[in-house]
């Protein structure tokens, strides 16, 4: 089966300009099929102050009304994809941008309201991997923003974290696939305040453990509840740490495994 | 060989929701391989207004420098393009959203200053068809933002209906090309103030004479030059009307061929 690298960047790194560049350059030249999601960074409150909307952050999670949706899609697909797009080819690899329902690729519903109502915020239901698989052997590398659709085409601010996972589990149907989330820990951190306290290697059992320990927080929990999710969907492992660890075989970082 | 339509629209359907959408809805329905451009329409005007920004128009053309150019990048790359495609897969049509320099589609440089310095505008040097021709080969449908980067991913403000002419050319090497310049006019008038004397057919000959006579007017002219741009480098036809052309057999509109 042939193999596929997923990577995940982060909004810290779409941020910080000089540490992006650096990251596409290195990106661009990895060898196979590879696959990148990229986060929003700070961009789109900047935006919305600038057009003095109101940013509305409920647990550090923005809450999306009609007119804070048109912003994150300009800044997400709009600015940041496009611009990401535009320096990976410049880097020579054959990049193609794809946000909301482009390419069929993701199929999303509105989150239905509980406690909280998120607004115009996509939960994916599942992945069509026809298009990335037609691309990927053709040599292009998707990359995605954390945007989805519905089927009416009602537009759906998403996770990235999640979107990666579903593309990682996606293409395990037809690729041996490896997902790299990318952020600034240098993986699980057996100590918050260690960075060299790294825990290379978690299976299922270990989670269990870790979480009775007190050891994985709060922050963490999403995240690797994500990396779980795909491990057990068949993607081959999961990694997590800087974005060195794709470039770097002697780097240490996170890997996770069934 | 086989036949692609390539259709472009302009900004005054892009700003009416209603027309654009009855506009997709029968787009998405139409047969055989196919391919959308299109303008921006007035949202980026709005958009930079809202953030404060000064508009700089000269000759009716936006002056792109830097800020302006983000907004051109979020509005027609973001909203619009997005925004088009998730609601031509919502009726039907795998669409797939093109901008800047995905999947290596156009190639193109900063407009060389004159004797005005219109910014970051783009003119389109070729198209590589190989993209392209995998998409349409594979019932996917590409759907071009008037947006281009030259070779180090600078992103460049470029203009729809010249984008739509090179395609169509670069599209004619491997299919029969029909290319649609779709507006608010029933095609080229031979008396602009009555809808009923729509000029049916324009060869390269009829032109001179039109324009000696004075009936090709301003605003027409670079329309029609990207016209005989189109179907002097093999594009099959060149169709120019309103949307209708594309979807009523009996609706009458002017069309240019060698």
């Amino acid at each position: 089966m042939t193999q596929v690298t997923l990577a995940k960047v982060g909004g810290k790194i779409i941020d910080d300009p000089q540490a992006l560049e650096a990251f596409l350059k290195q990106f661009a030249a990895l060898k196979g099929p590879k696959v990148l999601v990229h986060g929003g960074g700070k961009l789109a409150t900047k935006i919305s102050e600038a057009m003095q909307l109101k940013v509305n952050m409920v647990d550090g999670r923005r809450i999306t009304d009609a007119p804070t949706l048109d912003v994150v899609t300009m800044v997400y697909s709009g600015k940041i994809n496009t611009s990401i797009v535009a320096k990976l080819q410049a880097f020579g690899c054959n990049a193609l941008g794809f946000s909301g329902s482009d390419g069929q690729v993701i199929e999303a519903v509105k989150r239905p309201v509980h406690t909280i109502d998120y607004g115009f915020v996509g939960d994916v239901v599942t992945v069509h991997g026809e298009t990335l698989k037609l691309l990927l052997n053709n040599n292009i590398t998707p990359v995605f923003c954390a945007l989805t659709a519905d089927n009416d085409g009602q537009l759906l601010n998403t996770n990235a974290d999640t979107i990666a996972a579903e593309l990682a589990i996606g293409l395990s149907q037809d690729f041996e696939t490896a997902l790299y989330y990318c952020f600034e820990k240098k993986g699980v951190l057996r100590d918050i305040n260690d960075d060299q306290s790294t825990i290379t290697h978690i299976t299922p059992n270990d989670f269990e453990t870790l979480q009775q320990e007190g050891i994985v927080s709060e922050g963490m929990l999403p995240k690797l509840n994500n990396c779980f999710h795909a491990v057990k969907h068949n993607v081959s492992k999961v990694c997590l740490g800087q974005p060195d660890m794709l470039f770097n075989p002697n780097y240490k970082f996170t890997t996770i495994t069934q």
